[in-house]
């Protein structure tokens, strides 16, 4: 069932303890699109400058589940930017420079033959840009959306209506603490559903996800691994394993099970893409490699 | 079958956001053994002075599985005291002081009864006195050692002998580093067992657990709650809930498999431990109740 995301398309430069990418290939949009694309086809609504490379294009193109239809070309624009540097044991990040090009521009536009799909992620953006794009899908039947601890601060009344008119949120354990000022995790979620969200996934990195909804609570460990080359865009991957999978189931069921068993896709799917820099490991990953990995997971949890 | 442990006992006094408790009983034998011994019954090495309050004594003798005749009074010693304040965040804590007490003395000698031990914890000392211990259990089948940051910076020859001797080791996440220089946690767990042990299980709190053996590796998340009162001795209820289940089913065996099924149990009562100061929770705790929390557990992780 046609699942749709907005989000950015960006152009990244990451440095690691053990390496660094140079204008590669980001943005929540991208990673997002590309991840949920091993299970369900995904409408891309996002907007790039003409400057964005014709390779970068070319590896959009790659996933070909991927509709580009919404991806908006602006002549004279430039496409948004970001450089960042991770800390020694890569759980934390410093932001080195942000060119928001094309995002201090109006968002972009949900063509017409995206206005029927009935599956939404709005990933982060401001959050009156993820209320206009709600606005423009009359048939929505389940919304889910990120945010992050700018929106919270310079833009938290935009941001508590959002999580009226939405099913799930899914953000970091530091942003659900600062946009609650819960420093329990558990307790953090509980008072985040209490803004109107059926549930909310407060993701962890390494340390995996917790899943906060009203009929339950869950943990899930990330996958375990020690290749770890670039964090970057896992938490976009891990929503669209979790979108991209209920899409594909059809059904806009929300219950605690179905939302549990949806997260498992996005961790499996997560663990793929910090093995390498930019999308390098989406781009050949393989649903068998996917099946594999989600059936060792499977083992490792099974009590 | 019979399980073996020596440890501390402390009177502690412990600060957290939500509120404190002083002079309460506490250490790492004491934790461990009450937790064990819903599983098994349990032999205690430890030493106290004569200052240790006889309502300790009481507390100590209501885990009836708990056999004491290991337990020396020493005339004229003071018992080993504590004093810890939490981070906000309950992650991490201070030690605002420690009177070492009989602890500074000789360590407690293993009564003739208690040598035909088989399954034999090592809880947190000097590992020194740990490997003075294993050579009076002749009979040992399944050894696991805990140990502390000191004894790596301050013991570390020792503390690599002891674990040429061991099967398993239990410990916290920044000590695997500090062990190993390594920050990946699965990559420290695989350097800990280049020196030895068959298992490693790396503790992170809230986090919960990583298991990094020589056939496999497994990732358990804490029992995720809000009802978090103090967290000492999590650690060692959780090593008390993995010795005590295995020592239970009474097979050395030490498989993946095996010790990923007792880490559960050690998950399950380190969320009743946390629930209360000392070993409060411990005390009015059920098998029942253990039960009931163990099939949630399952229920959460179940994929």
């Amino acid at each position: 069932m046609a699942l749709i995301v907005t989000g950015t398309i960006g152009i990244d430069t990451v440095y690691t303890p053990g390496g660094h990418a140079e204008r590669v290939l980001g943005g929540s949009g991208t990673y997002f699109s590309a991840a949920a694309s091993f299970y369900t086809p995904v409408r891309l609504v996002a907007a790039v400058g003409d400057d964005f490379p014709p390779d970068f294009m070319g590896t959009l193109g790659h996933f070909r589940g991927v509709d580009l239809a919404g991806l908006e070309v602006r002549k004279g624009s430039k496409t948004f930017a970001w450089g960042g540097k991770y800390h020694p044991d890569m759980n934390g990040r410093d932001t080195l420079f942000t060119e928001l090009g094309v995002l201090a521009e109006h968002p972009p536009a949900v063509p017409g033959i995206f206005r029927d799909s009935r599956f939404v992620f709005l990933a982060n953006t401001h959050p009156s840009v993820q209320l206009g794009m709600l606005e423009q899908l009359p048939q929505r039947a389940l919304t889910v959306a990120d945010t992050m601890d700018l929106w919270i601060n310079v833009a938290k009344a935009d941001l508590l209506t959002l999580l009226t008119r939405v099913d799930g949120l899914v953000l970091n354990f530091d942003e659900a603490e600062l946009l609650t000022g819960k420093k329990n995790t558990v307790s953090a979620g509980r008072a985040i559903l209490a803004l109107g969200p059926r549930f909310v996934v407060i993701k962890k990195g390494e340390h995996g996800a917790l899943l906060v909804h009203r009929d339950g609570v869950a943990a899930l460990p990330a996958f375990p691994t020690e290749n770890v080359v670039d964090p970057t865009g896992c938490g976009d991957t891990f929503a669209g394993g979790l979108m991209g999978s209920l899409a594909a189931a059809g059904s806009a069921d929300s219950s605690f099970a179905t939302i549990r068993r949806a997260l498992v896709h996005g961790t499996v799917i997560a663990s793929f893409t910090i093995e390498a820099f930019s999308l390098d490991r989406l781009k050949r990953l393989t649903r068998a490699e996917i099946d594999a990995r989600a059936e060792q997971y499977a083992a490792m949890v099974r009590v």
